[in-house]
């Protein structure tokens, strides 16, 4: 009869390539039953969007064979439980994600609510607050013009707003609570006085990531949410326009700075180029090439991702529903990396 | 021999079509001499950006010929001098047009950069204030990274920033006092005070149309520019993006509010459609079509034009020159075209 110990040994042999360590040591391996003819158990990694799910899979079926017996079979459950450094977490949500540009018009909503969806797929339990007071583009993205979120009272009697759910995540806007044709001429201490309601008055209930759409620039809701609340990491989102670069180089040293240090998760590309669909072959780099790129190898981050300028993209998020909701779209796909991507980098950062 | 009464007569038949009276009522006719062969004259219109120059100046030639004398010799100056509402001037500064966008990233900063330039190329004294705080993009624009404004000392003893000088504006931007590799995490009181010293700390001399690059949303800035200077109306820009005419909308919400009040000159359309050098004849609607002159019907304002997604534009502005001062761009005559709509609607402002 196979041991316990043997299926631990033979694990122990396969590492997490992100961590550099084997999963035994890690403690992911749970569970291990063993029956004559079966050997089951669970790999809980550090995030539902890991992307080297399949590969750590593998590689577990791989070890088994090898070190313990080549004809048994084997069960293996994949599960996370999404990692939060203790510091860093606001009441049940694990991490808080910022999207922010420097620049605005650089398609950092679009990244926004594709990069919680995209972590939603993947499944992990996601919201997304619409931070951006000026301009909230959230509530037509999504398809939610219109839309009033409930108010309930928790058991100690406080009023609590209950985000919208939509596609499986949890949704707040400053828009929902705004007529969309007025104007929102706010100074800056009742900017940050609404964005502190969001955060604190919203029952976000438990969750993995909170996706946070900044507004462009480096303001008072930038610094409100920086002073208050434990960010888990930023990702920069620009085009490869020198002028969007230069504000996205703000907006990276505003993060870098002693006062606020929020660590970098690393860049996004949007924009990149355009392929006429006549002309498929074709990349017209329209606002110049690799510009993100540099930039991430600047600052020395990761970079997630270079999305292309494609009318669906920019169709969908007018029509009511982000691309990635759209399986069967080509460019869906690319999210779903840079969303591994994110999750990946949070893991790591907790790691180290 | 003719008399100056002949003259005038003639010319009290021509009217300008944007005011719909006649010249000699509206005072434009100036330094009338006649010699035997030869009747002058001055035609002082409201712009030198003025869309009906010619027309004007054709239809004095036709009154003149067809009211006084077929043969005489006709020299017509066409002079302006630029108008301002009493209450609209601040200092010597004539016409303070802003240039919002609601949404940024739009190409707002680009607009503005090529309306200033336009103006002056059509012959107006023309400044170009750079309000953007978190994202000034006007160094870069006009290749003058790095650049220092210098002070210099008033007569009464105060200190006076100098605007720089560059392709005939003057020109002043957050910028040029800030080090482009660092954020600028200011709260609202902090960039108030800013703006302040921009308007009123510089000399910026005699100016027909100081043109100011607004910030993205509706903020501090603008709140602080409206409640504190004359403004003489608004230029929006938007993309045909529905998010994008979401937020231009909440800019025209903003100006239209009784407590601001500032005209709304019209809209410019910007990235409305992409061409591929090698298919001349496809536009490629990336954000959707007509969204901008949709919005101008809806708040019945003129549509002031359409610039497509070049990346002549993008790259001209990048590599520190407004591409209006290339006079070979195709597209260099659509900016000079919405310059004259805007200088024109200003005239209009001003005389009703």
């Amino acid at each position: 009869m196979i041991t316990k110990e043997q299926v631990l040994h033979a694990l122990s042999f396969v590492e997490d390539p992100d961590f550099k360590k084997d999963l035994v040591t890690l403690n992911m391996i749970k569970d291990v039953e063993i029956t004559p003819n079966r050997i089951s158990f669970t790999v809980e990694l550090t995030t539902p969007a890991c992307p080297m799910k399949d590969h750590i899979e593998h590689a577990c079926r791989n070890a088994i064979a090898h070190f313990v017996d080549k004809e048994i079979g084997v069960s293996i459950n994949m599960t996370s439980r999404v990692m939060s450094k203790p510091d860093k977490q606001l009441d049940n949500i694990k991490n808080i994600i910022l999207v922010a540009s420097g620049k605005g018009g650089v398609g950092k909503s679009t990244v926004a609510a594709n990069l919680a969806l995209a972590l939603q797929l993947k499944g992990a339990k996601t919201g997304l607050l619409d931070a951006d007071i000026y301009g909230p583009s959230l509530p037509m993205m999504f398809g939610l013009e219109g839309a009033r979120p409930k108010a309930s009272k928790t058991s100690d009697g406080k009023t609590k707003i209950e985000p919208i759910e939509k596609f499986g995540i949890k949704l707040l806007s400053i828009g929902f609570f705004t007529d969309p044709n007025q104007a929102i001429p706010w100074r800056g201490p009742m900017v940050s006085a609404a964005i502190k309601q969001l955060f604190n008055d919203a029952d976000w209930g438990d969750l993995d990531y909170l996706v946070v759409d900044l507004p462009p620039g480096t303001g008072d809701v930038h610094i409100t949410i920086a002073q208050n609340y434990p960010v888990a990491g930023a990702v920069i989102v620009t085009t490869p326009q020198n002028v969007a670069l230069a504000d996205a180089q703000k907006g990276i040293a505003m993060f870098m700075m002693d006062t606020i240090d929020i660590p970098l998760l690393g860049i996004v590309e949007n924009m990149a180029y355009f392929t006429p669909a006549e002309l498929p072959e074709n990349k017209y780099y329209i606002f110049g090439k690799d510009g993100g790129k540099h930039l991430a190898e600047k600052f020395n981050a990761p970079f997630l991702g270079e999305l292309p300028l494609i009318k669906s993209i920019s169709d969908a998020g007018d029509n009511g529903y982000p691309i990635v909701t759209d399986e069967d779209e080509p460019i869906s796909k690319e999210f779903l990396i840079i969303a591994e991507r994110v999750a990946q980098q949070l893991s790591l950062q907790h790691a180290n």
